[in-house]
């Protein structure tokens, strides 16, 4: 199997190779034999060639069998808002060319880490949410651009059919395989993107009688997931509300940097941290690398088919967090100093 | 001075029914001479006119000093994605024919209600934010419609600096005022309208060398409100970005029955709840109308100026907290079942 790493840019650079260094022990374990290359994507990109996704890692990564990716963002671009090229850019088109239109996040809270989230132990105890946020289509890839000498900004969002189909029916699958829940949020009352979202996830619940189906507006939906985690277990929606309402849900999980990701599609799968770029803590080596770790984890059990060695990546990283080991996002007051590690020493 | 009282749909009639009591209550107490008038807007006013806002219902928004509103919404076409005429279209239009564009949401926890949040008491105290969502802007008044025989839907959204220019100077105002922090948030490193408003932002920010400014994108914040409240003092965002946030930041001030918002604009202020019309437990008398009167402060002190009225009825307010009634959504294990008290009764 060859996996292609793709550290991109700040704490990236810090947690995949964590994650690569797990893959590895796996590897000796069970006689597998991993072969890794790395290509570039973001700001690094940018600064080595002037394009945030050159061709050259494009190429690789649809000839790799996985791929394993950091995070991309810098702020030099998020504080010039009229840049032309940014990190963004490489991120969103590696998206659209491997046709990643599914991305699986899983929310879990591991039971040592009851302590480490703002939201209550006894709201959070037992929570186990798997979102599918769709990753290919709405605002984020409509047209966008200015008018009236630039005065007027303006975004598309759009919806085709098949794109809320194809997620909607990943989704209806995997809540067979779990609770039988489905909660579809959109915001329906306002938006026709929405609208059309929620017919088709109601033409495909037909075929799947026995997953119970709500339908929940964005805005409530933010709100639930704090004041009761508990009644949702697979969510589905769209680009944007997915990204706002996943890394709210991170705090059910304690800490973004416990969360894993996996983008599915036609091709190459890209497994990676829910979490950005950090750019305030890079290079500090106190980076949470679970988060990246947990996607290693993905990547066996979704690319690979290695169910067994990805249960044996989630366990050790269960085992970690037993022995009381913290990295310091995740840390509280009753963590010891000396339990407290970085980057690498809990990888 | 006259007031509009626009009750909507579902529990909207209730709680505003307890609002105007306690209008009444103060214009007795102080001395004043408040008239009211009623007027219909969304199901309610489809079933009677057909029309979501009747122009009779406008007309009197417009002659009025002020506008105590309910909430609109009904099941009935929130699972009909097909249907052309909707109660949130009144709520919308009224929005836009006022001239709205500012609506300030305050979210304070009253300390009684510190066991109520889903959010660690430690976390929470002291929080204390005011949002300002955009509201005539955005995705929600952009042209939408569908393509490719229906196929595909869009939504257009879109921002001019005037826009962004106007409602962020009354949140550096109201920033100046209070603790002098202003966050804005958008999603720059994907948007172009976000592009806009960052860019605008920036700009007033130099007229306010006093504030201190953060630009945050979505979904980290949405991360942050959970995570740390009292980070923030004054947010203002885009119409969307807002409409989930303030749900999502309801969570902070112990159940959404508590939050009030005020919508001000060009002329006729709306007071309203930030929670919809309940259906589920609409005609029960179960529903929490403290967010209606604490919009009747919000009337008092914005709309009339009467600052020692509207802080009357805020400390009345923290009184029945202080007395240990509760509505249900904001009891908990702690809250004698005779503390339990109904619409009317807390009212
Ligand atoms: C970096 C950014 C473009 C990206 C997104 O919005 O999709 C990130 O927030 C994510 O969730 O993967
Ligand atoms: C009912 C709906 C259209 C409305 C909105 O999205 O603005 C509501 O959620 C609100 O926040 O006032």
């Amino acid at each position: 199997k060859h996996i292609l790493i793709v550290p991109g840019d700040g704490i990236g650079q810090e947690v995949t190779a964590v994650g690569k260094k797990v893959l590895d022990k796996i590897a000796a374990k069970y006689g597998h034999t991993f072969t890794y290359d790395e290509a570039l994507i973001g700001h690094v990109a940018i600064e080595a060639t002037g394009n945030p996704l050159p061709d050259e890692s494009l190429e690789k990564m649809r000839k790799s069998d996985a791929v394993l990716f950091g995070a991309v963002g810098h702020p030099k671009y998020d504080n010039d808002p009229s840049a032309k090229v940014r990190p963004e850019q490489g991120l969103l088109k590696m998206r659209k060319e491997l046709g990643l239109y599914a991305n699986l996040r899983p929310i879990k809270l591991f039971d040592e880490l009851l302590g480490a989230s703002s939201i209550k132990p006894e709201i959070l105890k037992g929570a186990d949410i798997l979102f599918f946020r769709e990753l290919t289509g709405d605002i984020y890839f409509g047209e966008k651009g200015r008018k009236n000498n630039g005065d007027t900004a303006f975004d598309i969002a759009e919806y085709s059919r098949y794109e809320v189909e194809r997620i909607a029916r990943k989704a209806f699958d995997a809540a067979r395989t779990r609770r039988k829940k489905l909660c579809s949020v959109d915001k329906a009352n306002v938006i026709e993107t929405s609208r059309l979202w929620r017919e088709v996830v109601q033409k495909v619940a037909l075929d799947y009688p026995d997953v119970e189906v709500e339908h929940q507006f964005v805005d409530a939906t933010a709100m639930l997931l704090i004041k009761d985690p508990r009644r949702f277990d697979v969510v589905v929606t769209a680009n944007l509300f997915g990204d706002i309402l996943t890394d709210e849900a991170s705090q059910i999980a304690g800490s973004m940097g416990m969360l894993a990701s996996a983008s599915i599609g036609d091709g190459t799968g890209v497994y990676e941290p829910i979490h950005g770029s950090a750019h305030d803590i890079t290079g500090k080596g106190v980076a949470n690398p679970l988060a990246s770790i947990l996607s290693a984890a993905l990547l066996l059990d979704i690319s690979f088919g290695m169910k067994a060695e990805s249960e044996t990546v989630i366990s050790a990283v269960d085992k970690v967090l037993k022995a009381g080991f913290r990295t310091r996002d995740i840390a509280d007051a009753q963590t010891a100093a000396d339990k407290i590690l970085g980057t690498a020493a809990i990888g």
